[in-house]
């Protein structure tokens, strides 16, 4: 595995020692510059070798005049040039020996006529040369985990577990902040432009292989390589999920893929039949395959389909019942030992049906310990999803009757609030089911933000949680089907 | 309108002179008490009586022994008791001659047995004195137009434009910081519980009338008067969208419905079918009801199915259109002159085909006036879609490059959002045209921020962003079938 994953053409590309920039200058009006920063503010430790024609420093580092100037044969050269001179620019990367490459630059094969003509003789000159690269018409590469972000956004959220491969740079760059509201990051991610050398298979490929990398994220206009995909896909699926966001199925998705990357996109049941037989799951939008990533990423496989919906509040419990009647899971009766066991601690409005209604409860803490430990105890239960609303201004209220000062409510809130997630992180590890959160709270509740950053998926309304819980069960179905056996855990 | 304002026996639910609180306490661990508190917090300028056995005084407020005790007959009676004195508390209500209630209590009609009989008991009581009441088992209602907020959270979003009726008090309280996260908030709001007297169609018909609500939101687990519903839903949908979110058409939701509402839920194509005739748009998530709510309620109506998408970025942009040709609606090609007019400004790499994709753009603001501006022009176009990215940072970035004192880049930065907003907002008032943008930034983000307060909405993907076009074009359909003529304007 680590062989397959640092032999990968995608290695040096994610996990460069040395850098040539080509692209960059001290203006802040061009794209390059607009990439080479964010390089250097994360911290990147390797050697960057900016390259430019007439500067004899860029963005503070020495420059070199040309490619061949450089003092060393970079792993790496990143070109964000005009169009017209990427070529010559690729030819002379050659020449001094650099294997890996990535071209940021556009106006290649997704404009057709001359830029199609354009990116062959690219690709010649690689060929000639050796050189893999990524791209053209792409926006780089991320890996946090090597303090690595060449992009043109900044970095700001934690080194994560999910990898993409995507053939749109917005769907890497703009996760960045739509993952921190999650306390979610990547574990690489790669912008595969064109896809004139390097592809989506390769990608996947150094993705399985990756050990940062817990589950994989696909944003797919056309699948330029059928069969190697699924081969690939296959071998992949078994040890970790792969989540895919296909958006050529329709006739406005299939002409917008075109002009965008000059992607020939396929229908929708075409597609399917290749998710499928891949071992791979497939979104319905940007939003739903990074939940889906969460879940899968964060919780350990389900034995079964069944799945128990714990509430304090009758309309976020039934949305999500209805929404995982839709994403075909089912939800069991408890046992009649559960039934009883929560007798105990409900009120006579609560039901013990199957979304457990706890109501009003007087002890709101009990949700994070003593309710959830009964339902995972339940032989019935093969996942829980759990409706978490409480915030620090309810502890705060409990405590407000103990008679306590201001000050000592606020510092109890929190380590109550930091208990309660440990016990829910607890509860995960003992029990070994999936649990999935829902919250109309974001990460700014303390509860909220103490759970994801347990990794306890906490999703944003009951439907999403509904449809995650679906999709751990599709993935131990389709897991199931590649290996033609049970599971042996 | 006016006049079935004023007269609905919900109006002096919402817009009490003055109430007798049952319930209430000089203790944080009651529920009364907590419903209390944010009537007093959010500055109800009406006269509240708390009525208490032994007390004198609640939460600073004058108690009385009795509701017979009362210096005046109030308009309305709030009752949070125990659920074995809400039958007598009614009574003595009824007595003093107080017409209209809110029960709160739980353990009635949802509770099946002996509850059921209690219900019946309540609407017996009722119906001797007269008195229509919301609930029980419910959570009350909040109006911020009267700064009237009786309900178990604190109201800290605007005064909004959204009504809505819902058959869990989650999907009113819950809501008031999810809608603050768009900058919305409701006209009015009403928690039906079991419905035993007030329900889905009073409180439909109340909130078609009101002047505040532009748009009407539904959560329905079960409608217990169905022919009833579809009049006066007809009679509301052509001047005033309605959005439902209903649960009860699975397996899981329905016996979910059950146990929290007591509700017999009916199948998905029931539902279907008497949405459709009432002119109601069904949403499939409490987000997807809230987007279709904002877009809604904010948009002139289109004048036909036609959805330009402007986007600075493929993936986006192509997720778009996947999405709206899901959602029904059609993505025109543009006029000759329109491109030619747009030639002007984008780059060789640009695609004038739609989505019409911007890409890498140097004058990022021209994206709020000059682009816009050509689309919302092309008679092609009923509503635009447009993907908006721009951060401070960016427009930052673009002032940096003009050498200028940081403090003064800030100010400027700041300035120059706000115009671009300003252009937004003018385009959609002079072009009558919906605009409907999506951004993966959030509120936080000053152009997100500044569009939303101009009434302009902001979805959070570019799915949602397709779906909520959807939601436009299925509502003048829809609309138009029931006025069985093409609309005036």
């Amino acid at each position: 595995m680590t062989n397959a994953f640092e032999t990968s053409p995608l290695y040096p590309i994610a996990n460069p020692r040395s850098i040539a920039f080509l692209g960059a200058s001290n203006s802040l009006a061009t794209m390059g510059t607009n990439i080479l920063r964010p390089i250097m503010m994360f911290g990147y430790t390797g050697k960057i070798y900016p390259v430019h024609r007439s500067e004899t420093e860029v963005q503070g580092l020495t420059a070199y005049r040309s490619v061949m100037d450089l003092p060393e044969i970079p792993d790496l050269a990143f070109i964000v040039l005009p169009t017209h001179i990427v070529c010559q620019a690729l030819e002379e990367c050659g020449k001094k020996g650099i294997r890996s490459a990535v071209i940021v630059s556009a106006g290649f094969g997704e404009i057709g006529g001359e830029g199609k003509q354009l990116q062959h003789e690219l690709l010649a000159i690689a060929r000639k040369y050796d050189i893999r690269f990524m791209g053209p018409n792409c926006i780089g590469v991320v890996n946090p985990h090597r303090q690595f972000n060449a992009t043109i956004m900044p970095y700001e959220t934690v080194n994560g577990f999910i990898g993409i491969a995507s053939q749109s740079g917005s769907f890497v760059t703009q996760m960045f902040e739509f993952l921190k509201r999650f306390g979610l990051g990547f574990s690489t991610g790669f912008s595969l432009g064109n896809e004139a050398d390097l592809d989506m298979v390769d990608a996947l490929a150094y993705l399985g292989a990756c050990p940062h990398t817990k589950v994989i994220a696909l944003y797919v206009e056309s699948i330029r390589r059928g069969r190697e995909f699924i081969d690939v896909a296959r071998s992949v699926t078994p040890h970790k999920p792969v989540v895919a966001f296909y958006v050529g199925g329709t006739e406005g998705g299939k002409r917008a893929c075109l002009s965008h990357t000059g992607a020939l996109a396929g229908s929708d049941k075409l597609y399917d039949g290749v998710f499928r037989q891949s071992g791979i799951i497939r979104a319905r939008s940007i939003e739903e395959m990074f939940d889906f990533c969460f879940a899968l990423g964060a919780s350990p496989l389900p034995k079964g389909n069944r799945v128990v919906i714990q509430t304090h509040s009758g309309g976020p419990g039934a949305a999500a019942a209805d929404s995982c009647s839709r994403a075909g899971v089912t939800l069991p009766s408890l046992s009649r030992e559960s039934k009883d066991r929560l007798a105990e601690f409900m009120p006579h409005t609560a039901s013990s049906a199957n979304p457990v209604d706890i109501t009003y409860n007087k002890r709101p803490l009990d949700y994070f310990s003593a309710f959830p430990k009964i339902l995972l105890e339940d032989d019935n239960t093969d996942i829980l999803l759990a409706y978490y609303l409480v915030s620090e201004r309810s502890v705060r209220r409990v405590l407000l009757r103990m008679d306590m000062p201001e000050d000592e409510i606020n510092t109890l809130a929190r380590q109550l609030i930091d208990q309660q997630c440990d016990s829910i992180a607890g509860l995960l590890e003992n029990y070994k089911k999936p649990i999935i959160g829902y919250s109309f709270h974001t990460r700014d509740n303390l509860f909220v933000r103490g759970l994801q950053d347990r990794n306890v998926p906490i999703m944003p309304s009951p439907e999403r949680a509904g449809r995650a819980a679906g999709a751990l069960v599709m993935y131990r179905d389709l897991r199931n089907k590649i290996l033609g056996s049970e599971p042996s855990d």
